[in-house]
């Protein structure tokens, strides 16, 4: 299968791996692209002395294109862009800042550009700023999350349909009838974030990954609203957010309670407790640990079968009435 | 195109229009049904007498099947089921309670019974009553909704692989994209609310009808969690709603802030700030009021030409690698 962003990524699949903090260094990033998707290393979480080194055992694991994601809130940003554009990294996905800032900076360098929103206003914005593609975010997604709420199901094919860039579906997609669905609401590929956490190749805690594979619905929430919304599993750390909501915190209050490193505590060092446990509202559909590579294929010939079932030649043939 | 549902309720088209408190009337509901789907009269904002004039009058106007939806925590629920039974409405589609309790009492009666669900776990409860099909609704949806705040595109395919019986897709859907991607989600049929409030036949206030073709991405909100989750959207009373939750209110401020009637005021007669306007994530894409007929042609058209267009030979012939 090819479409404009198979051909602009140089990837064989639809299938993008999510850039998540403290879960996709060089291990999953070179697994995914080896096996024909694209691999995202997440450099939220890396100091640049990290990311340089995490890049070099990526490009020495794959010979496939493979991508960094930059959440351009990140202090030491330009030191990232700089490493990225020096290790002639292939695409960079930015999220949460104007893509206005970087894009030209980083095309002149050969670089793609691809922005990740969570409302049609900012997709418009990203589309003006340049990029080459933009990943439309919906509200089930793990991790930081948009303010309208608005689902993948609603904002998907409003953001396609406005669009002439390429458009990725992000947000509650984990399997091939997601890929097929995805592609039927407009995108022209999926990102997918809380599948690849339960990977062998995924750097989250072994904890974290036996909680993703654990997981059932209603586990995870939207909230801390009032500092930056956040999709995360439901422990002793969001019952501490509950109790701090129920005696009206401030958003201070919420951001001392919220503290430094917790996510690093929860998704890197296994308190599961007591850690900030960033997961999509799919993980209650996630129920083993594989390899990296069998995900992709999974998705892949799960797409074909579902495709294949929906017959529309017969209902082309019905639709003569 | 057959399948399952549409066999199971004699309907030409997988679409269903969501019973819906103030819009939908023997009108609309006959409208949809003259089209080839299955309409609903939404029985839970009229008196017994009135539920039994609407049910003739759409006897009159159609010789399809259409079907009612009783809120099963409606006060006389008890005489609305022998009103309907009486009438030998052939579907009845039941929520907001426990489907044991009337579900075997409507099948002696020849009704088919399908029940709408928030979550896997109702889902299971529900086929485990024996009903003939569930509705998965998702957080995208308007009016009441589920606790967990489960999307669509997660909780469909999870409802649609764990059930034995047909899953009918709702909350989000509104055009052909959608039901393609419903159908690749393992739904059988979509049911569609919002784009039918904004029809000509549907009974919605003109007001009503104008803000939703108006509504913009962000516009609705799922509020009011303390009492039952409802989708609506933001006016005056949702920022009275947010100056409580300011405050500190308690689910009984809350209430009385609420009142009654208060939903009658925003859709059926027209009060656009004071009134409480329950419409789903969707409306952002509604942007014309049309016929009935027009929306369940334009949304199965739209669906053939998704489906054409994913090509799946395509893929098919490349998949061999």
């Amino acid at each position: 299968m090819e479409n404009r962003l198979t051909r602009l990524l140089g990837i064989r699949y639809p299938i993008i791996q999510a850039g998540m903090i403290w879960c996709s260094g060089w291990k999953l990033a070179a697994a995914v692209s080896n096996a024909g998707g694209l691999g995202l290393i997440g450099s939220g979480s890396m100091y640049p002395e990290v990311l340089q080194a995490q890049i070099e055992k990526c490009q020495k694991h794959t010979e496939r294109p493979f991508g960094v994601n930059v959440p351009m809130l990140y202090p030491q940003i330009e030191d990232h862009l700089h490493i990225i554009a020096e290790a002639q990294v292939p695409v960079v996905f930015t999220s949460a800042g104007n893509p206005k800032k970087y894009t030209g900076w980083l095309q002149e360098r050969g670089i793609k550009v691809v922005h990740v929103v969570s409302s049609l206003k900012f997709a418009l914005k990203a589309q003006e700023a340049g990029v080459d593609a933009v990943v439309a975010e919906g509200f089930e997604a793990g991790g930081h999350n948009g303010r309208d709420e608005t689902t993948s199901m609603v904002l998907l094919p409003q953001v396609a349909a406005a669009l002439d860039i390429p458009v990725i579906g992000a947000g509650g997609f984990a399997t091939g009838r997601h890929l097929t669905a995805a592609l039927a609401l407009g995108a022209e590929a999926i990102q997918v974030g809380s599948r690849f956490v339960a990977t062998e190749e995924s750097s989250a805690h072994p904890h974290f990954k036996d909680r993703v594979v654990g997981a059932r619905e209603g586990d995870t929430i939207l909230t801390l609203k009032e500092l930056a919304p956040v999709r995360m599993m439901k422990n002793g750390f969001y019952d501490a957010v509950k109790t701090a909501y129920a005696h009206n915190a401030s958003p201070e209050e919420l951001k001392e309670l919220l503290g430094r490193a917790r996510a690093k505590k929860g998704m890197f060092e296994g308190d599961m407790e007591q850690g900030e446990l960033e997961i999509g509202q799919v993980s209650s559909m996630i129920g083993t640990i594989k390899p990296a590579a069998a995900v992709v294929e999974e998705i892949w010939a799960d797409h074909h079968r579902t495709c294949r079932n929906l017959s529309c030649s017969q209902t082309v043939g019905n639709s003569s009435k």
